[in-house]
């Protein structure tokens, strides 16, 4: 596949996920809603809507459509889990997180509204991506919608996402005397499986489930999406390090500012560029069994790896 | 039934869903999590066991034993919910919410750690409640486990609890000139049954759920659950008014002293009191159906309005 087609199909994805998203975070409430306060299904909306490649969502998508397997109930899934994205990156950036302004160009929801909305509406995007999976429309077999609930919020709570955003500000210092802790790369490469990697491993995972994988065909695909979350993590950290905040969209430099350890940092950046492309290669291996379907998959193991922002 | 004999059973139940909360916020990770951080595990702990009257999971657990259903998987649930209702605690507590320093007579979790870990404590919370509703053990039908996270969810998030905190922070005028808003008395009911009636009566709906009630015996049990959730929103207010601090455990005339609207202030105490008999008359009354069976959650509906704390 051609990287200008995947392009393409990464951004229609994105387009017609963020469809859902607006139909789903409407002001009508739903049946056991009481009503839904304007200020929260803005603010939901401002978190839910402000770009973004729409990575995690493109994976539940492509990786179901491995098996045949699309429309609106691969769609409520791939927007359930962006739910869970967006609330993360509101409450990372807020004052007492990460404290940022800025993201991926614009005010961060606390910035635009104010601390305690931004607290409140990345909870009601973590509940609602939940409520979301759990419902009829998601799936007809109530076996799919729970696996589906259970492996989003396995991957997005204490062993994944949010014990990983923990580690990490650990790692800055944040808890104990403000001096970064010296981690090893096995230690940071635990730390970024958890912060980054599970959601992204989730996104393969629930597409397999939505499809009906076979175990063999998950455990393929599993490794397709570890391999993936790596190379995502070690090209962050290469852009943190080489590119600019106007083209990234978001404050650059910070960990070498605040002398955090990445693996970029601990090997130089000719051994993580190396590595990265060992990733790629390790991601398009897994899919060897599914053939040209793969491609796009494949494809988008090099866009992460490759990615200017 | 006594209420000697009630206040024994809530206590009993109450140490019973602590032990389970205990097991399941382990350090050791599950299938699935890479690991779990013990500052998150201590902190989630922290939130979840410092005591509390369980309220919430004691209505699961008493609704279902109306159906004659006990055991592992009704406590599971009763857990879920109560770690819920605790993350909304942590979240609620936080500087940039009602910035409150003390919780059941202990330091917040906030105070107790500090703002980032408090916010992560809260999000694992939440993440976890669906995980373990999601989990086998609570039930061997995907369907019963799908329909308590779809009525958790609901009841928690922009259209149920959440949106309830963001109407009562909107209410103190937070978000506008600082001047409370002067709501009506309509206004107050829907915005406290979204607040804390919502989870309440999720409880109920869970316990139903659990016990494989029909569609008349759920609707009837919806019917106690508001009747208990509003008696015990006025008798809240009551409490505010009147307790001290060193009683509630918490600050106490904080309404007043902002000016904010409650049926108390807006109907007098004289007749919060009587609207406070009536709720518990027409909560005992719904019951009616489920004869001698029910005593105990008839005694939880007299308990709810006459508690001291």
């Amino acid at each position: 596949m051609r990287s200008a087609d995947f392009a393409e199909r990464l951004t229609q994805t994105a387009k017609t996920v963020d469809g859902v998203i607006m139909d789903l975070f409407g002001d009508k409430a739903l049946p056991g809603e009481t009503l839904r306060p304007t200020r929260v299904t803005e603010s939901m909306r401002y978190a839910a809507l402000a770009g973004g490649k729409r990575l995690r969502p493109f994976l539940v998508v492509e990786t179901a459509a491995l098996f045949g397997k699309e429309g609106e109930g691969v769609l409520r899934a791939a927007a359930a889990i962006e739910c869970v994205h967006c609330y993360s990156l509101v409450h990372d950036d807020l004052p007492a997180m990460d404290n940022d302004d800025l993201r991926r160009g614009q005010p961060t929801t606390h910035r635009k509204y104010d601390e305690a909305t931004a607290i409140l509406a990345g909870d009601a995007l973590l509940t609602y991506a939940f409520d979301i999976l759990a419902d009829e429309p998601t799936h007809p077999d109530p076996a799919v919608r729970v696996a589906l609930v259970k492996t989003l919020a396995r991957a997005s709570g204490l062993g994944g996402m949010v014990g990983g955003q923990l580690l990490d500000l650990e790692a800055e210092g944040r808890f104990g005397d403000g001096k970064p802790l010296p981690l090893t790369d096995k230690e940071i490469l635990r730390l970024q499986s958890m912060k980054t990697g599970a959601l992204l491993m989730a996104g393969v995972e629930m597409g397999a489930t939505l499809g009906g994988a076979s175990r063999d065909e998950r455990e393929t695909l599993q490794r397709y999406g570890r391999a993936l979350g790596q190379a995502f993590q070690i090209a962050d950290d290469l852009l943190d390090e080489e590119a600019d905040a106007a083209t990234v969209g978001k404050a650059t430099g910070k960990d070498a500012a605040m002398g955090k350890g990445t693996l970029v940092r601990l090997w130089g950046k000719d051994a993580a560029r190396k590595r990265l492309g060992d990733l790629v290669h390790e991601a398009e291996g897994a899919l060897s069994g599914f053939g040209d379907k793969a491609a796009v998959l494949r494809e988008a193991a090099r866009f992460v790896a490759n990615r200017d922002k």
